[in-house]
């Protein structure tokens, strides 16, 4: 059987492994989200909503490779399954259909929002027992709070 | 009410729509099932086998985008959120938990193979409605039955 | 004389080559109305309609580059000198002046509707004298298409 | 209504604007002559020809550029359209056709030439109202000039 | 013994496979005829027609592996061997030794008409049982013919 | 004590070193301000306006170390230390705090225009003591004013 | 009325915002003192120094930028206006004019050291409201030092 | 005497150096190890094995100059020198000769194991006196880690 | 007729002019086995050996220029057809039909060591009559051989 | 014979053109002149000078190409070859031989001052008969004073 | 006294470096005649000898800073002034004024004649007292005939 | 047991390997050297000095990995470790701690000139037994003689 050999004890690696597949799940959620709604935006903002979803698309996707990629080098399978990120996303559902740009940026502000919260417990339960796991996801926080930020100003 | 200056007739652009929306859970799906393999594979070829899916995300993100927008320039909102895709993607349940490499290029075969078959009955149905949206479900078929000779020859 | 080898039978060329020339006019009449509309629209969707413009302008050169190219190649001359454009082009007139963003918006989803009315009828035309000119004119209805639904959605 | 904050007078202003509209006017006709030229030329010298044509027409698009966003930056609305560019072009009539390769080069010479004559005239006119813009149509004024030598001493 | 799953019918595939075989060796031969003229090639217009063999050169090189990894994905073993290409190629002999411009841009001309004759006819072999394939087999002769255009105009 | 051999006599260097000094302190303002703006612009065209801001941090950045070396270069210290930009340009103040997007425009519109009319006097006063200055104020001058259309056009 | 749903309780937002405050102002500071030096630079060290000098500038460019859009993302205002900075920077004054490379360097390495010495109190007071900050914080500070060292290195 | 002005205190400053300076022995030797490795790997998994090796000498090599800069920065002078890293550094002897493609893998895992134990004590080590060399160490530990998973799994 | 300079006498040109049309013949050999095999390989190793094949063929695709190039320099026309090749190059028959990694490998070891054994002698013969050949055909050489290497170390 | 159709009349064409010769002997020269100081370099300040001095020869090099092609354009035949550089160069002789660091500084100053007020003079006289032509000259002209400042400042 | 180390003894010293001159100067000369002609080419074949020029430039001008720096490299001053260059140059005298192409070929095929017969000696005075000399003259002579068969070429 | 089909005898490969082991052993050590020196120089030369030794880093490292590979070619397992090339290098030990610029320069020129030495003996070694690997050395050589060279006319 395939075992990592883990720089973790035990519980520590419990704790950690749990906020990476979380964290996981919601920017897997996250990536098609934003997609979802780069496809479907309409109104006078199109374009330019258009172009800053895909900046969040290229944000998570990157993430999302980062936290699992972290997950299977502690030795921790990941799940990035649709099944599971249905299941499990921290995001609630986005209702299918045309949406007006302003709400577009709305329901990003709220996606994000969603994420960035549960991103913010994730780094304090992960200080202790991995520091290395805690700097990626304090990294990805703030590039998540920074898009926030901007869906924010742009509905301001 | 939004509604896109389509150039099908109603009856054609159900078909089209059917085969796009079909098409786009498919290749969302597959982006998700090669990136969870990527991340899950173990075994001697590891890194070709690593490599090799990246491919299959790229192409897979690339023709989801495709589609999706193929659909918006119909009229026709496109669905490609976590839930749509569990219920009606075409391919079948990838297991949780590392893979050896000859089970996960086994898996990636499968894969293919199951898109790749519904595909081609899209190219089909879409030949007299839109010969526009059947030239690019052709182009997309050729770049997944290439990846598709590429994962047997590698099991060969 | 100058003679090319044509892979055409007499009647075939005919057919294919008034299509080629009509498709010619067409996208040398967009490429000058897009340009006309980036340097005149006004408003506080400027830079947006500005850019997403010249995304067009390309666009177009490209695709009338190819369809000249291909005349030339079937042994046909195309011309696309300007008072041919002026006096054939499928778009109708453009006026003169400043115009305002949601104006320029409409006005090119009328342009881009007239140049894919023409181009659907010229695809079903050339599918049987000759299926390489149809392809060439299929990829280009498609990303014409596609630009017709962003400036559609930009003002839905 | 639009109302531009122009940096000049009233009266200089329209000497500005004329030779700039004029300007706009012969350089979107060399870009169309260039590439009209470009895809009938034939004869052995086919390739060097057909290349720098292209030459001149890449030039004349970025010097059509920067003339009509000059004259909407001194609040002068820009005419680019076709049958504008038809009924007000200072290059004369090229013929329909295949045209041998000595003949384009002969042609090209005399349609630079016809534009050089005005753009000096235009150098002169604006030097006093805005030299600004004089700057702007002297480095146009060198760049066909170099194309104009180009060609004579292809012909030479 | 490997097999690949292929998505054709056993009738389908044999007349899909002569297609891509038969345009595998005339594509390998026309890579080495093309570089053959391009080193042996001399008279006034040698640099022009020296880099447009190049040209015809890179393009046959990605046709040939697209034709090729077409027939492995299709489950059938592609023969690019040099002995192969010497016996069953479409192009005429060309005679060894140096070849005066124009004589080179003539054999081009033929080599290219011997080519593209035999590719129309694989078009059409191909369009009911494999559109995919048929579809990058139009591609490739669009190309190809927009090279023999190139040649005769050369020598028009 | 360093002296540079200045090409310039000692009363055309007075007349010159002024109006390099006065355009250096309004670029490094107009730099600030727009940075200042472009952190602090909300509104439904934030992503727009925050773009077109930085187009201009870039502009005026390029600009400043123009006239600085060439300051430097006819041997007049430059100074664009933060006093004395905050006491000698000639942009009005700018008010703290966020701002709307329509706002940010216009201060724009305003702060350019500011610029604009003191740049055309320094293009005025250097033509006769050095042309080699005036002509790196002119082209300034013309993408300032290019910036300054667009604002206004965005506004209109 | 614009308010940012900031993830920090208002105490620990209103110590996080001073430190952003406080280190915006220092490196546009840093910037405009870098670039002052950088075009008054002289002696026989000047390529070097000038040279060095702009990698100062470029990296306080970018963490200006960092620390200012993270303060937007709070949702607090940043303030990077001229008059702020010559009031509140924590650099000493320049002196103007010309000044020798060695004293460049030496000049350099205080007005480093000076900003060093507040960005590590900054990094010691946002630890516990806020570590996605201080994250940011710690990095600009090895930046920072590691051109601190440099400036010594070459005084030394 | 050369004396930077560390802003550390004399004791932490000895704990941090110390780390540091271990560091750089661990990472030269590993950019040498895996450089002896990549020359003499044989087996069936030789090209896999050769590049991915690059790749953890390509980072070696930027984590040794990060490192030995960061001692500089502080003011303590590091030591990287070809007998001080053979006799200090924390990886095991690599014997001499051709090694099996497995084997190789295998003692990349021990070889990164062995360096990752001793990164993590001085993440540990480092955390009170210098959070700026912690937060480098951090970082330099997660790639290690990656690597480390990743030549895990190819033995997996 | 044609007669090139020679720097060389009659005697020495008849030994240079074999050694470089004997390279010829076996290079373009070479790159047509490797592609050969390229599109044929099957295997646990597909992917390694299928991208280590193509950069043999692109070696192999440069220095057949390389010495054709030379050739011609030199005043002897080369001759690289089909037909040629098939009979006069120094590699083995290559099997058709799909063909296992293992035999891959070993079939490139033996391609390339008949070659090599071949380049080798050119190498000694050209010493004296023309080092400058001998130059190029020792850079051959030396790329060859690195390709050998990687091959047996492959199989080893 | 070959008459270039110049739009200059005979007697302003005869000022620009010994203006022409002019400065393309001297940037020819500064060329020659900057490449042999940038091999003869040695001192302290190797590294530095020699890598200046290329950034003169990249300058000359492109200026030269300028002056020769206007003189060209304007039906005047350039005349840039060793002897005519050699006995008409506005540069004073350089020594042969190594030269310090210092001495070589010193001798750039000295050429570009030469060069430059030889310039001027062309700029000067230039200006009524063919503003393009002064319009090339003062590009140059500042171009080489900001090279001259920089070896001044470089031994300030 | 400046003294280099040189790895030669004196007498082997002086043959390589009488090579090493004599080679400088006819490649220096040997760029300013391809530029001169560079600018004098009429004719109908202008554009492609124009460009194939400037290949000769560039080329000359790489080599003639590797024989410039190898000399240094041996403590050899090297002298490539106008007025040594006018001297000593191998290549025969270019008359002035306006060249027909087939003239501009035939004169660049006469001057390569003239360099490469200079520089097959110096291959051969040099092989014995340094290899190293002797290789990069191999290197330079293989790119100088390679040039001269491609003149040749379009004379053929 | 793993054994390369070696190009050359016995007695031959002996000494070629030697060469090539003692190469590899003095590269490594330089590339070690050279970053010591790299982190620990000070002195006003210290960005020149510091940017030159990256320089032969790179150089070095590309070499090493030549003859290394070159050594594996030929089937000898080459030995770059630590401790091998602490106990065999060609240079002389290099003192711990801050190093002053012109001493830095003095230590590089001692350290080049040992490698050189020991250089051209393998350069003679190998002309009869491998003019293939006496190539490589020789290239090898002339650069680190071209470093050489650049170091000793900074100490000039």
């Amino acid at each position: 059987m395939y075992v990592v050999k883990s720089p973790l004890p035990e519980a520590d690696l419990k704790v950690v492994s749990e906020a990476l597949q979380g964290a996981l799940v919601d920017l897997v959620d996250l990536s098609l989200v934003a997609k979802q709604i780069h496809w479907n935006v309409i109104g006078p903002r199109f374009r330019s909503v258009h172009l800053q979803l895909d900046d969040v698309v290229e944000s998570a996707r990157q993430h999302m490779d980062t936290v699992a990629e972290r997950a299977s080098t502690l030795g921790v399978s990941p799940d990035g399954r649709a099944a599971t990120v249905a299941n499990s996303s921290g995001i609630g559902e986005i209702h299918a259909g045309w949406i007006k740009d302003e709400d577009a940026v709305g329901s990003m502000v709220d996606s994000l929002n969603a994420v960035i919260g549960r991103m913010r417990e994730r780094v304090a339960a992960t200080e202790t027992p991995d520091p290395v796991t805690q700097d990626l996801l304090i990294a990805i926080t703030a590039d998540l709070e920074k898009h926030h930020w901007m869906f924010q100003a742009a509905n301001g």
